[in-house]
């Protein structure tokens, strides 16, 4: 049997994880692939850390050149993730002749026209599989599986971290900051979650989707996103009483104008399959003019989840499929593919949910509903409770769902009720998805 | 750019679909494809019935020798369905040089073995996306997303048809006979659905995945199967009294003592994955070693949802990717891969639930406990509710749910329980999944 060698760059959780299946499972996998796949170097700058697999004399290794200086390795897997130096790590790793596997889906958001062109014209692939949701085929199936459809939609849980606090807010009634507090303990979180709950992440791989579904070339920055930091555990009880979820909802959406894409935290109404997704999971629903509606669900991050589909493009790579998609079905490449116009976001209709926080005294209600008369703004259903008796501040949270509205409106809308006297700092506004 | 031509055989509700996706969306395919794909003949007996799409001057013929004489053609999609002719035109065509898309779950079930070792012999391939759950890509999923997990288990919705008449069941409190009629006039069953409804077509799907995941080469003959006709309506009521729905679920499960495969109708927990899936929809969760818990959902059936399964295994035809999928990465073979022993079914465990129909007097509950215990089996619950007043029939129904127990020595309990006086004929037993 023919013997594939390869390298990992980045000894980290995920690069143990990959090194395992690669070690321990070495049978099954060269069975499956028809194929051997021999690592044979891990290029760490840390040679001493300890991690819970043992690699054979000699793989472990500090330098880089180790791997490019060695003509026999075929594939490499960048797992050193951000963007320096692992977007000049990929650079040399193309120009020494290696294909590239990765599941830094940040550098692909960043760099990814720079480093595919760079690969097409040094006849090079890079695999992407695990750069989102993790152990989701979904990249797979949306370049490969549904090619026949025109995709008309994409709703997406992208970002497992986020969808852990959430899921501790909405079952257990923890806290924002407690629920982060978790997560970071259980290392669903990272010390610095910034990039998870503002909703970074879920953009970056949005953008990535929406390249692959769409051929469309976004930038993640210009994708109008708002994080889970804005929910508090009041408004998860509230979207219960109104037969909703809460979820930081990822959203490609192909309508006459244009295409539409966003990252918020949505409220979902409940025994949908996206209400349902609970804890780190990660979901996908897409829409396609053929197939109709196909949902995945699945881990979204974590150390073998991730290390399952980096050796799923590996396989692919070595066996040389990857090179067909990246280069003959010509993926991603814009040439003759309609360049697609994003929707301006101020004009993208929804319902939504307002929570505003008011004084305790009559009228205030017909103050803020005539505001959102005035902008046209249509509401479907109010909820006031009565302040709690050890509330001593005299305010009171007013719930307010509208009907289909633009956002600019609503955003408008809001900025003038903001100024009332009645209205305290603090008003929220989610979209809802019925 | 290069043009792939091809063929279709059999012009009823797929093929037709096939046929709108290239036509209608050729530049579309095309673009993504890399290739142009020319669709050059359509075979069918039938020249004259009218379908929803023209095909161009020439396309449409009667003869299969339009197409095995054209050495340009590279690829034929087999739509035929059943078992003759179908196999013996699968085998013409791959003689002829033709690579084979097919939706045959029955075909591939009883004669794969056979089609795949010839279409190996003669260098070409066979793609069959579309043969199990239609528009939900797990053939790609378990053969080449998933390659790196040892697959731990598949739990399985498989039949649209039988899942369209449990929901009826369920939600309209319909009777199994006019559910199933509904289902015919929706054109969800075939005037004779006994293949769906007694568990058959499942079970032959069923084979197809656990050949891909385990390498079992199982006649679909010996998978044991029930079928959704056991179920009465009023099965449905007490499963919800209980917390569950009944689906018919399609298991394949490693288990140190071998493979367990099964087909039959099963309480389903309310609230998990598998027990939302409604109407017509197909759904797998699958379970690898590295990966965890994947779940698909999507239409198992219909025409464009299978069209568009089938136009992918097209375009990974033509491109190549089928190719090293097929030959190198030597799925279907089983050398050197481990045989699978299939577990004996009477030994498997499960939790069950039983309907008695009693006569309506003291003394029963205890005779049939009695039995079940002689044969250790404990009861979980238990549900008897008054007589309906204006039943004369001086029966009751009498529900128990046993908590873990050897499957055989349910059935033995069963047959002994069947022979008390007090117990009429009717007897119901489905499997529980928490």
């Amino acid at each position: 049997m023919e013997t594939a060698k390869v390298a990992i760059i980045g000894f980290g959780t995920i690069g143990s994880g990959v090194a395992r299946l690669l070690l321990e499972h070495r049978d099954r996998i060269a069975r499956r692939a028809g194929k051997k796949i021999e690592l044979v170097h891990v290029v760490d700058k840390d040679l001493k850390r300890s991690r819970n697999i043992a690699l054979p004399p000699g793989v472990l290794t500090s330098e880089l050149s180790d791997v490019t200086n060695d003509p026999e390795i075929v594939a490499a897997v960048e797992l050193v993730g951000g963007l320096e130096p692992a977007r000049s790590i990929v650079l040399e790793l193309l120009e020494s002749g290696k294909n590239i596997v990765t599941a830094n889906k940040a550098l692909l958001a960043e760099h990814g026209p720079e480093l595919f062109d760079r690969a097409r014209q040094l006849g090079r692939t890079i695999a992407f599989e695990a750069a989102v949701a993790g152990g989701i085929p979904i990249i797979a199936s949306i370049g490969e599986c549904l090619i026949a459809n025109q995709i008309e939609s994409i709703h997406a849980i992208l970002n497992g971290t986020s969808n852990f606090i959430l899921s501790q807010m909405e079952e257990n009634n923890t806290d924002y900051a407690s629920a982060v507090a978790e997560a970071q303990q259980r290392g669903y979180a990272e010390a610095n979650p910034a990039m998870d709950v503002n909703g970074s992440d879920a953009a970056q791989k949005l953008a990535i989707l929406a390249h692959l579904a769409f051929g469309a070339r976004v930038n993640w920055r210009n994708i109008p996103r708002t994080g889970i930091d804005i929910v508090d555990v009041a408004d998860m009880r509230f979207a219960k009483e109104l037969g909703y979820s809460i979820k930081l909802l990822a959203v490609a959406e192909l309508v006459p104008e244009g295409l539409e894409l966003h990252v918020s935290p949505t409220l979902i109404r409940q025994g949908t399959t996206l209400a349902e997704v609970r804890g780190a999971y990660n979901a996908v629903r897409v829409v396609g003019d053929a197939v109709g509606r196909v949902f995945y669900h699945g881990l979204g991050a974590g150390q073998m989840p991730t290390a399952s589909a980096v050796v799923a493009d590996l396989v692919n790579t070595v066996a040389g499929r990857t090179a067909i998609t990246f280069e003959r079905l010509n993926l991603w490449s814009t040439e003759g593919e309609p360049r697609v116009r994003l929707r301006d976001a101020a004009r993208v209709p929804g319902r939504f949910y307002l929570r505003f926080n008011v004084d305790d005294r009559p009228g205030v209600m017909a103050e803020i509903a005539s505001i959102l008369g005035a902008h046209n703004i249509s509401i479907a259903s109010v909820i006031q409770h009565e302040a709690e008796e050890d509330d001593a501040s005299n305010t009171v949270p007013l719930i307010i769902m509208t009907h289909m509205s633009p956002e600019g409106a609503v955003a408008d809308a809001l900025k003038t009720i903001g100024q009332l006297a009645c209205v305290h700092p603090g008003s929220v506004r989610m979209r809802v998805r019925d």
